[in-house]
């Protein structure tokens, strides 16, 4: 298992070498988690001329998934709450004789960086971009597996319920009562804030749950996913309250079901991130809605629900196997409401039976 | 309502013209409520020669908590979710005419800092510093009040746990329906995530709870608290399971309650924050407990659960009236479990009856 971990840092050292940096500083948590096994809360990981260390402002904490680390790693524990562990390592890695070193400029502070520069004024602070969260991009079966793990639970939560009784709920105790569930069934925790929406302030994205209680003939849309040992997954339904939807509710809802499915199908190795999103956009801009729609139609998942790729008109890049993303267009009719659509799936070639659905809750529109 | 706004917004310029910076932008989220009544997710405030303007990628959300600002703010919203805020807020601060501008430089990051620099090379970046959590230590009465009302929910949520059955359920579950109880007694939210530790795992600070079971005998240690209008408060109590506490269990219990409260009974307007850090350490020290102890013994509590000031043996400041800070040592012994009792008070004048315990539910140890 801690192979898994040193294989990935050896990649990262290499990628560092191929640009004349001989050590880097990983601090945002989950590439630190990615790159450890584990993330303790402050940790940050150094790769220098002296080893991999992971330097901790604490003592790990008593949580198993979050204290691991692989046991190749030094672990490096500073006194107190005062000592900045970047700051620590700069100093470790001028001190073992490091002339540069690769830090996360997207994710390191002004002061941080400063207080770095101060300790060590010798060691060149170049930037290490954005190169961990490209290895994390493409993942590996162990940690699609997880996901998958995620999506199962995810589903029979949502499963859950659909079998209870809605109408005079309100969206805050439908999402505290969702988070149980995927607790219930074995998931770390929720892998976002659950979201639900009712009536027009369904088929937003990322709606807060409020106090309007469910009502016969409301849209029910909801956005949910479980954390499991890290790795989150996604799901996005929307549902008809009361016994027959509305015209107006059964055309909407054809008309996003058909833009998911668009964008789910042109899930292949090689499509460009743009065309996918554009795939899932285009009927929806055609049914004049574009207006409105979200900068983006998905997104990978992993250890952070939002990861690279995005799925958006300007986005650069091709999908390539084994990248875990979402589908998840969704339209909204200020004052009236509206329908989303939300699957995490992992693109697979089309050999080995196309993308791979982890979020397998029906799409059919239920009246509940 | 929005008056209290402006008014901070005049102090923080007022602060800043004294160290020659005519413009400021605020990154930090709950930097950004605190001066406009509300922050839009990714939103920042810039205070420039041309008024106040608050930047934020994309509407605000249907949640009026966070929606809500300021009426005297120009509100600016960027088209699409590519813009970054405080990169529009340098370009506009530069072209209304400033010579330099401070910034968040603990919050920001430096690619965000770069990209500043980049579209106004002629603007002088300076530091603002931590002058808006300075701002922020000293609460107003309506601040008070949303936190008292946040002390309410959190007791009610405690005293309902307190009166059900508790052995056989585990630290996760009594976790979730802790934080459900919550939001039914009318909080926002959790105030951060409720703890729950049982047996070994009792008496630690910040435990994750986990699927251990309660059992007659342990110890039970919980924290949490209520989000309500964005203010945040904390209680922890530690109880025993079954009818009759041994021993080691009373004497530890009675030695970290003289500790809690002689923090507590140190809560004058005028004391060094490490004093109190000294008061509430000094009887657990003198007991052979110094080497585990946490770093601080209290924080400040209000839009963020964590904040100035911090009581610690190197903190520097003293403490004013009407500072709301927690008092929370604790006790881990490995393997056995432990005491921790965390209140939130403000701190008042004698003259006003001295601290005002928000967190009202007794510090008896119950069995349960």
């Amino acid at each position: 298992m801690s192979e898994v971990y040193a294989v990935r840092r050896g990649l990262l050292r290499d990628r560092c070498a191929a640009v004349g940096s001989a050590a880097a500083l990983v601090s945002r948590p989950a590439n630190v988690r990615y790159l450890a096994g584990g993330a303790p809360p402050g940790s940050v990981l150094l790769l220098g001329p002296g080893g991999d260390v992971l330097l901790t402002p604490r003592a790990p904490s008593g949580d198993p998934a979050d204290g691991r680390t692989d046991e190749q790693l030094r672990l490096s524990l500073l006194p107190g709450s005062d000592g900045d562990p970047v700051v620590a390592a700069a100093d470790l890695a001028a001190s073992s004789g490091a002339e540069s070193l690769a830090v996360e400029e997207h994710h390191l502070t002004v002061s941080r960086h400063r207080a770095m520069g101060s300790v060590a004024p010798r060691l060149r602070l170049a930037d290490l971009g954005a190169t961990v969260e490209q290895l994390r991009v493409v993942k590996d079966e162990e940690e699609i597996a997880c996901l998958r793990i995620a999506a199962e639970i995810t589903d029979q939560a949502l499963g859950e319920l659909l079998e209870s009784i809605l109408v005079g709920r309100t969206e805050r105790h439908l999402a505290l009562e969702l988070e149980r569930r995927l607790v219930d069934h074995g998931a770390d925790g929720p892998a976002f804030a659950t979201s639900v929406a009712t009536g027009p302030n369904s088929g937003q994205g990322r709606h807060r749950p409020s106090d309007r209680r469910v009502e016969e003939g409301d849209f029910l849309s909801v956005c949910l996913g479980a954390n499991y040992r890290g790795y989150r997954c996604e799901i996005g339904r929307t549902f008809v309250i009361g016994t027959t939807p509305a015209d107006w509710q059964i055309e909407l809802y054809d008309l996003v079901f058909a833009a998911q499915r668009a964008g789910r199908e042109a899930l292949v190795p090689g499509a460009a991130y743009r065309d996918v999103d554009r795939a899932a956009r285009y009927l929806l801009d055609s049914a004049g809605h574009g207006g409105g729609l979200a900068p983006w139609t998905g997104h990978g998942v992993g250890l952070e629900i939002d990861e690279d790729p995005q799925l958006a008109p300007a986005a650069m890049g091709k999908l390539d196997a084994c990248v875990p993303v979402t589908v998840e267009p969704g339209v909204h009719l200020p004052g009236r409401g509206g329908v989303r659509i939300d699957d995490t799936l992992v693109v697979r070639p089309e050999a080995d039976g196309g993308p791979e659905l982890l979020t397998i809750t029906t799409k059919e529109l239920l009246a509940l």
